[in-house]
């Protein structure tokens, strides 16, 4: 047996095992033992099995299908961004698949697998939060196999991505808070990993500063799970010193926004004569509760419009964009409801 | 060449187009002409050309891999059904794609061929509101390729379903408003192709009949998109009359609920004291709008469970029910909030 030709066969005789716990062990499955993983993978990696990933990229026959990963599709953002996506794709013959990794590594992973052996052209990722490494995508990438990023700027040299100026659009929403009189401004924040709560949390220090508002660390508290719970609770926490409470909410999201609106509402307080509420994302629901509540509108539709565009470009050799990375940003739009309006 | 044996590239030659459009469209992908599509279609049938369908019916390998195909993700109960299907899923080694037709029958159409073409071990349903001939399914089945349908119940002697007592949930929802003290009870219904509307429908006259209070057809209005702007509108026309006004909605969904308590709100009306409102779904917003939406709760989680325990059964051969036709229905819980209580 020649080096490279080793097949999914000769892996599985060697390790006494069937070919389909080879093959799903090598594609990261679930339901496989981390032990069985390793085994194979050691295997393969010594009797240099060629992966499916190189296959795909020496294949040629296309099959007008585009692959989109993302956290999860309940996101209203998320479903706006598919659209978008969706638009461009039908309108050019193509089919899109959806995964939703529902935030983990492990099923980002596997999903790439099952849509690389399905055959896409190219795709589309929102990585997940767990997702601080980013092999998984940089060994395609080098590969050449057409991947654009939307939304979550992945920490990779040549990544392509779109993504919206979510540091712009915390500075406008906490400076809107600050020019409503609203001094003691909480932020509840996304996890550290992720580039867009990192932005936002600077936004939102940047605003305090060029007001001339010292930045008090105790008001910066993680979400990072995102509930409404979550929200409540950490809201709750945050003003029960009754002589020293906060006037205002920054939050991650407008699901957080408002868990911490119940909060306010439970403990008697008022919005937005007593506190003030502004979230993020512009979710379907925001303009329905009451008051209703403020929040910084992503371009979802155009980001996925535009990635899936970029997209289409590279998957039909139209544009070069391995050349140099290409980062696309949109503008946000601050939507002042009454949750945030005092004066 | 023998019947039975063309390929694409034979169609393709006779009708000098190039093979991936044979094959697109074959396969109905958008970005085909109606002509192209029907020239292509017709001689391979002429040819008897083998479709994927059956190729695939025929293969031994599996993909370990099960397609979802939901009108859209954004709604909340889809998406509830989606982490059930994807709890069983990955708890037995299978991965999940997703296709959404936002309710249009080509997109349902194209995203099956996806689907199949990537290979599939089976395929889980929530038909589109276009749709109203099933032959695309009925062919499948035919083949064997396991299917089981959720939520939208098929016009199809054999099909596998899960779906919740539609017909329980409304005539609950509208018990209960009636020992509320409501009397003109309007019904914002949904599509009348979907068995889902029409069951909702039936509970809603059944209850008003048993509790001897005479249907009035004028009241029963159709809200077939389902957005918040329609049963804004129709709302507000429902209400124009002001010496004869109804007294309560009972709505097909809570986005129709909500809208219909926007535009209550928008004349005047207090909720529930002048107009109680009954929902459906429960959707993520519903406890938090003002006041929090009476609403019917169905087990979307549940419903995934249930349909993916079957649909690996069908895929396993473990259990065989292809014999006689399985319909699973689950039951809904009324969830009574401030929106329809007044006594």
């Amino acid at each position: 047996m020649k080096l490279g030709q080793a097949t999914i066969k000769d892996i599985a005789k060697e390790l006494n095992v069937s070919s389909s716990t080879v093959s799903r062990a090598l594609k990261d499955y679930p339901g496989i033992s981390d032990e069985t993983k390793r085994k194979v993978k050691e295997l393969a990696d010594k009797l240099n099995y060629r992966p499916n990933a190189v296959a795909l990229s020496l294949r040629k026959s296309k099959s007008f299908t585009i692959g989109v990963i993302i956290p999860e599709v309940v996101h209203f953002f998320f479903s706006t961004v598919i659209s978008g996506i969706e638009e461009i794709a039908f309108a050019n013959g193509y089919n899109v698949i959806l995964c939703q990794t529902n935030e983990r590594l492990d099923r980002e992973k596997s999903s790439i697998e099952t849509m690389l052996s399905n055959q896409i052209d190219g795709l589309l990722v929102s990585y997940s939060k767990e997702t601080t490494d980013f092999e998984h995508f940089s060994k395609l990438m080098k590969l050449e196999f057409p991947i654009v990023f939307f939304d979550r700027l992945p920490d990779l040299p040549n990544s392509i991505n779109v993504t919206v100026n979510d540091y712009d659009g915390a500075y406008q929403a906490v400076t809107h808070l600050i020019s409503q009189g609203y001094k003691k401004i909480v932020h509840l924040a996304g996890p550290k990993n992720l580039t867009i709560s990192k932005k936002r949390r600077e936004g939102y220090i940047q605003a305090l500063e060029d007001a001339g508002i010292s930045v008090n660390e105790n008001l910066i508290v993680e979400c990072p799970s995102g509930t409404e719970k979550e929200s409540f609770d950490v809201t709750i926490k945050l003003f029960e010193d009754v002589d020293n409470r906060p006037d205002a909410i920054f939050a991650h999201h407008d699901i957080v926004g408002a868990g911490a609106m119940m909060a306010l509402k439970s403990i008697g307080l008022k919005i937005p004569e007593d506190v003030g509420v502004v979230g993020y994302s512009n979710w379907q629901f925001s303009s329905m509760i009451d008051p209703p509540l403020s929040t910084v509108s992503q371009p979802g539709f155009n980001i996925g419009e535009k990635a899936t565009t970029m997209l289409l470009d590279m998957i039909n050799n139209k544009n070069d964009y391995k050349k140099e990375p290409v980062h696309v940003v949109l503008d946000t739009e601050l939507l002042v409801r009454k949750s945030s309006v005092r004066l």
